[in-house]
């Protein structure tokens, strides 16, 4: 099942994606794909409704309205860094590299990426999110880390280079500025996406690949990342984890490259979708 | 005017304290204090209906119910750390050294303080933490920071310090475990919380006075901060701020004390009332 979006920014309705022409509506049913609605178990709740409404034809045709991110604002986004195999490197991490991102840095697939004021080394990361569906504290085991999974979403995680390590303070300073972490087309539900350790991942920037990975090549798996972060904070449902990016972020690059107002960002991941945003300087 | 939330956790409801025995009950007028009651400008509505159902008489006795968070769980609870002059040392750091907890460490302040498993370096911070109440990007001087206060609450930053330096990951890690942002006993607006750079914070490690400063020993204060997280952030209404802690925290000692169970810990400060914690193992 896919969940999707739809609607201005601040007042999207939740719908099921069909195909690429076509949703079913679930408004009635759902407020918002939430912390209550997955809290509830929401996904396997409405997948009777979904299948009865698909079989009596009750489809509605996408009419181009914006595209939101497939969750409502969670109460935390936390990512792991470094987590992806490097060329000439193989160093496996005694723990995950974790951080935090503000909330409401989430935005949609499509919105502009708004360059933040002063910045000069704004970059991008494709990455495969997570979504918590089960509030989670001192997970025992991975089989249990994967229980508590609602699904998966593709992310750009944005950051400041500068203020991420530079300004005094944690990397939240420079992860967390508005529109700094598309989210979407939608969230696939596990049995949707197929195995989440072999997607294909890739991002272009301004029409030239600057990434092309797998999720294969994450040093830490999604069951323990999401176990390893169970023993310090408890996870609530609706909450998104970023899993780490593959090389090629403009921090990479020889010379590096960062973003500027005009630039376009296409990204993509096996069974997420696609997403593409241009760049401006934020007013 | 001061605001507190009473009853069990999870189903607090607001109330506006009058004095140690007595409230009034605006449950009627108001939800919860949370980002929707900030943003809608809240205490300022507040203040009619409660002056005139005091006026009539109609206070309620406090009746020994848990009190809970004055805020319902924020969007963000972002930190400053070593924001205090210490012995020996003056420095002023060229920018606010700023952390994240996760919201849901938020807690009331007489709820035990719960060790995390495997934790050993759990330690105390007596602070004095800021409720964003106007939502807040890029503010331009002191005044607008100052006019994006929503009031002032008593915080205590508890932290594991082998998790916030040591795991691998961002602070974070070692500040968002489960009731260890406990919070209130309520919310003074700025009109009767006085001047927020002379207050008096203190903490009791059981029984022992291991905190005594004074807020107008902040290196960076506190309008400065807000204006300097505008930059990289956008601050939500609710959205809370612990502004540091004066010298004494465990780890500041000589040999460091750290918290175990059965340990108790008491802390206050000026017009912001008392908090104590029975410290417990987390189960």
């Amino acid at each position: 099942m896919y969940l999707m979006r739809i609607g201005p920014a601040g007042s999207e309705r939740p719908v099921v994606r069909i195909d690429q022409h076509t949703y079913i509506d679930v408004t009635d049913l759902v407020r918002d794909y939430d912390e209550a609605f997955f809290a509830a178990g929401g996904p396997r709740l409405l997948h009777d409704a979904v299948t009865e409404r698909l079989a009596a034809g009750a489809v509605n045709r996408f009419a181009g309205e914006r595209i939101g991110a497939p969750i409502a604002r969670p109460h935390q986004i936390l990512g792991v860094g470094a987590n992806y195999r490097v060329p000439g490197a193989d160093a496996f991490p005694a723990d995950p590299l974790v951080f935090s991102k503000a909330p409401n840095s989430l935005c949609g697939p499509y919105d502009p990426v708004l360059i933040p004021r002063g910045s000069v080394h704004t970059d991008w990361e494709v990455e495969l999110g997570v979504v918590i569906g089960t509030r989670s504290h001192y997970l025992a085991d991975d089989d249990a880390a994967t229980a508590a999974i609602a699904g998966y979403v593709l992310v750009n995680d944005l950051s400041e280079r500068a203020w991420q390590k530079g300004r005094g303070g944690q990397w939240i300073m420079g992860k967390s500025a508005p529109t700094f972490n598309p989210c979407g087309p939608w969230l696939a539900t596990p049995d949707a996406v197929g195995d989440p350790a072999r997607l294909r991942l890739w991002l272009d920037h301004n029409g030239t690949r600057r990434q092309d990975g797998t999720t294969a090549d994450m040093l830490c798996d999604i069951p323990r990342i999401i176990r390893h972060l169970s023993q310090f904070v408890v996870l609530e449902p609706g909450d998104l984890i970023n899993t780490g990016t593959p090389f090629g972020a403009g921090k990479d690059l020889d010379p590096p490259r960062y973003l500027s107002p005009g630039d376009t960002l296409t990204c993509g991941g096996d069974g997420l979708g696609n997403q593409h945003q241009a760049v401006m300087a934020a007013s």
